[in-house]
């Protein structure tokens, strides 16, 4: 098929190659250029603007947050500006609920159509073509992408026609992936001030009923308190907290663990953490509880 | 080896037949009768007091809770009294960090062994020998107790020396499946507010990044709502998440989400589930957002 | 002076009374006609736009919300293009932080003044002139309005000259006062529980420490549950917690009380209970706990 | 009357000398002996053992915590012991509700009465006899006891007739102080981060809708960030929350604004905060914040 990918970060350059290596003929445009050009060595065609990456099929957009999507998409030769009739704007960002819905309200009056691709993964399992894809849309539109997804993931869950619930679910997904980072933050602050070495907790909860990827990637990185470079900074954790309280708002839904990480991500925000991966979250149940050497809040911890 | 069984409940029953099953000499107590009574047609001997069980080599206890397992240690004929010099107290049940410590302070006194063996698992898990047991004791009394722990369980892991660090971590391990509960039960009502299908939610995660016993058990008890008979009763959750507030208090250690954990409990009791599994904790957070069918806070729900 | 008056609500109606009363010659626009009708009784002229009201020195706007002050402000034919050189607009609606920034801007630009002039106090404090009034501006422009200020409240605090920081106060002082009802909540609910009478309760709290007209007011309409008619409608305090939230965010601080009562009113709003006054809020707790009669989470509370 | 009087700290000198200053014969305990000797001064009879202090009418008890009362009552030549028929001890302490319903059956089984009477109030009310008196007993006893009360507080509130009624009013005040200091932190960290004075901020709210003791009290107190000398511990004050969250357990009453206060509490104790005032918990919210200068979580705060 013939696609268009913007944004080419820490995700984007792992699928896009996927796409090409799967033979899918790709024009890439990133607002930084020289990660296009380290594309095209790979066999893309280097896109100058935006509009020159809708030519084809389909555009994939990948980027950061709701606000660079609206600015591709609707900003002056924008991708409604420049995408065919009949062509479809998949969208893989993890945006809000809301955009998802102005999207495809958007695309739609315009003969465009759109589909909700979010992505479960990270930038390893971008590169290794493993990611998870959490498609919704129109049945037919969903259906023409199998090559798609399947040339930048191990599996695609089809969850409703209306593209908005795709992005619910990934904005859930990231929830519960911040809940585990708070949850293990907690255990491991208490077991580790017990004296039982991290590691070897967190080696026990992975072979036993927390056998999970979550667990053993987040358990991980706290245990070794590998925070960078960040997979997947403080900040953008924070931003995907904000959108599932904003579409539990919108839903009346009170998520009080939600709430509760939200304020732990200021807090490390605030406290100069932002650049840090968000499992960095992790560490302030270990700090409160002054377990952590040489940070205690009112002087040197014991 | 000649093993002595106190309390053969949900958990215990499995556990003993798996000791029976294995080639040990097992002389089971239980409160009420009958249930000696089932395993004895399995080739156990009946003790009618808790003394009787205390002839062997070791008593293993597996009871409700701390009053349970003090009343058959410290009480008239307890285990204290009963047990020979030399012999091994076994405690599988979860107790607190407190008790631990005042049972090993105690045996060791008294001349006897104390070894902290908790385990990980459900009713089904203990009938197949499945469970994953935590000890921590003298390290001479834990590697003899291997044939019994393989007889139960299918890993073991040794935490430490002092007994009470298997009671902290199975505490924590509790913990950290009950934030499970609440935060998945808040994924799913958010989720099915927006007309997700619950069935097919779980089946996504725990597909892909959740792919583990505990999102696979808990999350299939909660989307199917079948929170009776109960495996785990919810009174028994908050029993636990007490624990575990108490030793995270006794170690100054802050555990926000236990203490949201810790309200729900209540909430659920307070309104006459006791009775129902600890899953059922996950139903509240769709009740708070009027999900719930007919039981909503202020009148029908919508 | 020649004031315009935007919003003859709860709260509009007695203040802008009060100016005529005061000797201010007032013109009022209010969204139904007939609120002005009824002022005009009392010597208020009659605007039949927006514009209408923007003739004089100044017109205040007291709305519900940013929207609705966005609407009167930027529209076609808005206070920002009606408004004379010099003139001033003080909002004294409770709005973000972020809109009381674009406000200072937008008339800044056009050459005339911003004040933010939110007030302290529920509907019969507005009537009797009793408000407290909280400003923010340019000093000499605050100074202008003090005959205005006099007109409507008890005693005005200047705050700084950022309008913005008058926002933030009020909202803070919004937060507390929920607070309030979420802590006193909480108190009833155990003592009520206990057999303790919920009046002489609160009357022994606000014959003591807590002698204070924000316990009194709150703690008097919860113990006689009286939540009809709103003083203040729970989708009111929402707003007002959701933008300290946002303001909170916006500067990086973390806000657990605040967060927590965010969700109580998301539970009170998705349980029918909008409409009521935002006291309502501190039922639930009485609910969670069973107290209530007849409302309980699973079945019949006993 | 003739009172015995067991317990001479920051509360208790207070309140004795105050008794003394009333006519009454007061026989003073102390376990440091040089608080007695300084009462002695004024007037008392020192006391070299509880049971000395047990030979008159009452027997007021006023210590720190449950375990105190518990030993100078249960202990060898305790209160129950050494107290005479008909004579009755009088609890001012802070205790649990276990503790208070202990105690009216141990005394009444020893023909003995026991009235609960926790005061609200600071060292500085105790001296100048300005305390609140929470009273709850058998009518006759508490009618009896008036001119006590009078002696040591400003007003006298008899709650129930069965003491525990008491010590949960009490203790649940205390809540809602702590309450007050965790919400007014949030909200000064909030305004203090924005660039407003936290002095002004603190006048304007106790000079409007917050207009009592406790935030006048607490709010300047934070303002100036003044917590040593403690007038009440933060240790006491864990102490507190503890015992309302126990009574709330055992009522099965969720208050999840305590619960949120003991975590705070704890990560107060557990960097070193034990022996400030517990108005010290609310500055977390500052450093978490990042306000308060020189803490930063991760490392300097900006």
């Amino acid at each position: 098929m013939k696609i268009g990918f913007v944004g080419l970060g820490n995700m984007g350059a792992g699928m896009a190659a996927n796409l090409l290596a799967a033979g899918h003929e790709v024009t890439a445009f990133n607002r930084s250029p020289d990660k296009v050009a380290a594309l095209a060595e790979r066999g893309a065609r280097a896109a100058r603007t935006v509009a020159e990456a809708c030519g084809g099929d389909l555009v994939i957009t990948m980027l950061a947050n709701d606000d660079a999507v609206e600015a591709v998409t609707f900003g002056s030769d924008g991708i409604l500006t420049a995408l065919g009739a009949g062509a479809t704007h998949v969208s893989s960002s993890t945006i809000s609920v809301a955009l998802a819905e102005r999207l495809t309200d958007a695309h739609g009056a315009a003969g465009q159509g759109f589909v909700a691709a979010p992505v479960f993964g990270r930038p390893d399992a971008a590169e290794a073509a493993k990611l998870f894809v959490v498609a919704a849309g129109e049945p037919a539109a969903v259906q023409a992408l199998s090559p798609v997804f399947d040339a930048i993931g191990q599996r695609t869950f089809v969850v409703a026609e209306q593209p908005k619930a795709a992005s619910l679910v990934k904005l859930s997904g990231n929830f519960l992936i911040a809940s585990v980072i708070e949850s293990l933050g907690e255990a491991m602050a208490l077991v580790e001030k017990a004296g039982i070495d991290k590691q070897e907790y967190v080696e026990l909860l992975t072979s036993t009923l927390f056998n999970a990827p979550v667990y053993k990637t987040y358990g991980g990185l706290m245990a070794r308190e590998q925070f960078e470079p960040a997979g997947f900074a403080a900040s953008l954790g924070l931003k995907d907290i904000r959108l599932v309280l904003a579409a539990g708002e919108s839903l009346q839904v009170p998520l009080p663990v939600a709430s509760l990480v939200r304020d732990r991500f200021l807090t490390l925000l605030a406290n100069g953490g932002e650049h840090l991966d968000w499992s960095a979250l992790g560490k302030l149940a270990s700090l409160e509880a002054g377990v952590a050497k040489g940070n205690g809040l009112f002087g040197p911890a014991r």
